[in-house]
């Protein structure tokens, strides 16, 4: 049994049987999470499942207390085996993925993620590394104002992990050097950087609705919105040639909390045409919470199911969403 | 980011930087481990490292409770994953292994394991599916006459796991249907068969030193041992052409338990000039046990090293044992 060549076993070929596979990054209670809802309620749990990549955690909570690092902190993961496993997911392979338990802040068994046609894949750092981001169809980063997550951050924990809001607030402070030294530094690497944000000269708050910059980096196939938008400030959406932070040129999409349901449905419409599905628009884009409903949290949801079945189709494959 | 072809990466060239892998196969209390002990001390731990495949459950022991079948039975067990994890390391990457804890049942929190220049693969099923084979540069299973390794396991769960003789003995008759459909049949792939037992017609008991019969089937590049030995079943070590259970051909080494140092030592000192290294004999072979040596272990021992120390040669290595 000498000699033998290794090559690792693919379900079949990659343009048929790999996954479609979106990043999406961003910090904690960045948002993550109810922006992949509406993804999956849209393309239907059979075909789409999602995956939280926090989970690669090398050390306990209790471990930890005694090392310099936070979560945030790749020496604190198991890098290379998040890439490995995201390799795999594109390869269309399974995984025993490590789970790292919020309530006991201890490492449990494993479980086995087998990757459907579509795969989200959120967290903190997955865009960490060049062999991770490779791995992914659409690159997202959430950027929302840190006055913003604080809030969102503080609600969160406080309902779902029992935190008091100091406890929570001396996380924060904690966290923020490792946050602005490896969670930040993904944005240059997203396709698409979306800002949720109060626009402040209209008054509008934290608490309520609220408006989205969508950065749309030239490095991904974006629907075509000139055609439908102007760089017209005045109006509730539109579409301004920009230059990023960095200085490289980007199409800045607003779309402002007020924008009605009539002036987003012509955006959603144009871009759902571009798909050339016999379907119409999925009704299952914009919720927040169950009911609540936000244009601007749709418009942003439509462009990334538009990635997603665009990619699909590149596959040479139809494309479904959910009825 | 789309149209990306994903490749795993891997750590360089397969022909430099992939490990040597050896299989050893076997139902529970074989002998795998006493047979690892010698190949890790002769090598050195800082080259080669050893790992058990009997961890990929699906279920703790709780949950077993309510199903048909026991952990030797593949659908028992995460197979895709631990063939995976076996691709990966045969490429040289890291894994992240699941661990079952033996004493309280559990599935504990996963731990990284990282090839070395050789790694040993021992445990139940190594050898169950081709994809897993294909992972191995010599396979080996240990084939001790059932009595003989009803003896071992007794012995060796009372002492390490705290059972009593008759949870042992009630143990291995649940386990029996499984082990004669999924671990005997893993036999036949096997390069080498290798049967420790006790000689009757020579008054050899199962508690002493055990004679070894060691099949070597024309599937890897044994060492030539037809100028040293002869098939004169009268010497202490001799070797038959002989036709194994399938009809098919092997080569049948006997090494008696009687077999003196002396014997032992001039065979082990042919073999090991195959290999034209510098260095001596290791010394670390045969001992069982701490101090107690068997001369047959040691035989079959070395000829693993020669498989071992053969296959990184043929990577175009240098060849280098424990000092």
């Amino acid at each position: 049994m000498t000699h033998k060549r290794v090559v690792m076993r693919r379900a079949g070929p990659p343009s048929v049987h790999r996954p479609v596979m979106i990043a999406i990054a961003g910090d904690s209670a960045a948002g993550k999470t109810t922006l992949t809802r509406g993804l999956l309620a849209a393309i239907g749990t059979d075909n789409i499942s999602s995956i939280c990549v926090d989970d690669y955690h090398r050390f306990d909570r209790q471990e930890r207390k005694g090392l310099p690092f936070t979560p945030l902190n790749p020496a604190c993961n198991y890098m290379e085996i998040m890439e490995q496993h995201l390799q795999l997911l594109a390869m269309g392979e399974p995984i025993l993925k490590p789970v790292y338990n919020h309530h006991t802040g201890m490492l449990d068994r494993p479980v086995l993620f087998e990757p459907r046609d579509y795969v989200i894949v959120e967290g903190l750092l997955p865009l960490h590394s060049r062999l991770s981001r490779a791995c992914f169809d659409l690159s997202v980063y959430l950027d929302p104002p840190e006055s913003t997550r604080y809030a969102w951050k503080i609600k969160r924990d406080m309902r779902d992990r029992g935190y008091s809001e100091q406890q929570v607030r001396d996380d924060l402070r904690r966290r923020e050097p490792e946050s602005a030294a490896f969670i930040r530094p993904q944005r240059t690497w997203a396709d698409v950087v979306v800002r949720f944000a109060p626009i402040e000269e209209r008054g509008e708050v934290e608490a309520g609705l609220l408006s989205a910059t969508v950065l749309l980096r030239p490095t991904a196939p974006h629907p075509d919105l000139t055609g439908i938008l102007t760089a017209d400030t005045r109006e509730a959406i539109h579409l301004k040639l920009a230059r990023d932070d960095d200085g490289k040129p980007v199409d800045a999409l607003h779309v402002h909390a007020y924008a009605s349901r009539e002036t987003t449905q012509r955006v959603e419409e144009a871009i759902w045409a571009g798909l050339g599905i016999g379907q119409g628009l999925p009704d299952s884009l914009g919720l927040i919470d169950g009911d609540l409903r936000s244009e601007p949290l749709a418009v942003v949801q439509l462009i990334f199911l538009y990635h997603l079945l665009l990619a699909r189709r590149s596959q040479g494959r139809d494309l479904e969403v959910a009825p």
